[in-house]
């Protein structure tokens, strides 16, 4: 068992010094690019690895410490000790894991991949399960690559931090600190509750907007009439569609649930508002009543912390969890 | 046959003297009370009525012409040959014609009400049709009321000017002008087709965001979670209920087929998605590249005008209506 309370306190509360504990990050994007940014602001000691050249140049310009070759760091980072993060795009992710376990195989292991559970199964699948904590920060921009990314990019965002059994209570609070460190609210989740989750909010949300802009565009005039809810509705269908379906389609299982949820709804509310004629002189009385039900839920939505837990107390997993399902935060 | 270019030219060109016939509004809530201001900024001459006192009493304190007896009101909207601008809700429509009808029969008429063929429907009901040219400003907030009225509201928007067969050419040059003093944009459609159109961009993209607001308050853990797109997705499903059924169920019949439209996408999307096992090893190619299509066609959009066009001349309402479907614009 370890004092969660001495280690995962955020490090912009000036009375808790940086952990020393080094951070190697594989992978210099948006997302790996913006921890290693915003560990150097912590005070942290980070370095990283990224496999294109371009990026480890504009980073090293920038004054980190990076290397293009894999090897060299993970070798350092299993003489330091350090946690490594896996920032790595999805298909990049078996490769990567085979590097880590046969260079640096007892290093603690955490992520930033968009969905927990297949991340979770190729770690497993690399013999690394004993050392891993999963996350995932929900922060993001539209654009890509090193120059992208920012020291702020998860300040006050939510950050995942997977809390499957068999979990190191150890590696656990050294996620959250790394977490903590970037600024970010840590909220623990399972990693299939996190994807039923990413799918409901990220995932749904974006089959919508493609749905809404398809739909519209069958319609020259509609385009030139449309306003601000077709703006807003279909904004995120201007995403590069590669990077769209990689992120749905890698939570397909998930994703197809929620849709099929949705579905019904709309089913319903299709019946309802054809009506007694069946030509549409009926209402969508149920629809628009769980509708707004459902954002003002999402505007009252608090982020109420969990407290009185110690990390690898009797049932601490399975606490967290569902702290994490309620919708509470983790403040260490 | 008018000469549209010496009427329809917007009175932000300086050279341009103010249209001198007169324009009496009918309700004083956040559309006609915009209406009321945006033609005293274009030096036009123009009063209002509006059925509750309060409103009334706001736009006297303004130091606008007003009154709260309809009757008061057309009679000097007829003695004074103005256009009569019918700016009260769907509900109120049918009382308000039939005073019109009663009192000033001969005037011109428009109307800014959001759905077009069951307005044009009521005032064929009450004889009207002759001296009616219907209208639909694409522009709002989600305040109401006088108060939340703005000179500068249809600045830029579109307002869409009915082009169905029978229609007065000089009304229309009329009803054109007023939009054009309002500095909007006027678009010609069919009224069934502004109907589909606005089912399309304005009705749909409601009945999304209820939908994706019912789904992800389904998990507390998705609420905690939510971000941009999720935010924006579910932007409109704040606005009252009442007013989102009322502008949705209005427009029943041309929301129906654009709902079973996105069905049919949802439902194919789901398909592919399911893939080969039916448990979400698919992908949603077709669906992201005909949203991210869409997209890119919405934003492509430009306003490309209609010239060489004489109101009243043979065939005019068909070539304003296929002008108006292909989305350009009407300049005068």
């Amino acid at each position: 068992m370890c004092d969660a309370g001495a280690v995962s306190t955020a490090n912009n509360d000036p009375a808790v010094p940086p952990d020393p504990r080094p951070v190697c990050v594989l992978g210099l994007g948006l997302i790996g690019g913006s921890v290693l940014r915003a560990l150097r602001r912590a005070g942290r000691d980070a370095h990283g690895y990224n496999r294109s050249a371009g990026p480890v140049a504009e980073a090293r310009a920038d004054g980190f410490q990076v290397t293009d070759d894999l090897t060299t760091a993970l070798t350092r980072a299993a003489a330091e000790d350090a946690l490594i993060v896996l920032a790595v795009p999805m298909p990049a992710v078996d490769p990567v894991l085979a590097a880590i376990a046969e260079h640096a195989p007892d290093c603690a292991l955490t992520d930033v991949v968009s969905v927990k559970a297949p991340v979770r199964e190729a770690v497993r699948a690399h013999g690394l399960t004993d050392r891993f904590v999963g996350g995932h920060p929900m922060a993001g921009t539209a654009h890509s690559g090193w120059a992208a990314g920012d020291a702020a990019m998860f300040d006050e965002a939510v950050w995942v931090v997977a809390a499957d059994d068999g979990a190191d209570p150890d590696v656990w609070a050294r996620v959250a600190r790394l977490a903590a460190d970037c600024r970010a609210v840590v909220v623990p989740a399972g990693s299939a509750d996190h994807d039923e989750a990413a799918a409901r909010i990220s995932h749904l949300p974006h089959v919508l907007a493609e749905t809404l802009a398809a739909v519209g565009a069958e319609d020259p005039l509609a385009l030139t009439l449309a306003a601000g809810s077709f703006r807003d509705g279909t904004r995120v269908a201007g995403s590069a569609p590669e990077l769209v379906r990689a992120m749905c389609e890698a939570n397909g299982p998930a994703l197809l649930g929620v849709l099929d949820q949705a579905l019904e709804l709309l089913t319903a509310a299709r019946t309802q508002l054809a009506g007694p004629s069946g030509t549409g002189d009926g209402d969508l009385a149920a629809l628009v009543a769980a509708g707004h039900a459902g954002h003002t839920a999402y505007t009252a939505t608090e982020r109420t912390p969990l407290t009185d837990l110690r990390l690898g107390e009797d049932g601490w997993l399975e606490r967290l969890r569902t702290a994490g399902a309620e919708g509470r935060v983790w403040r260490g």
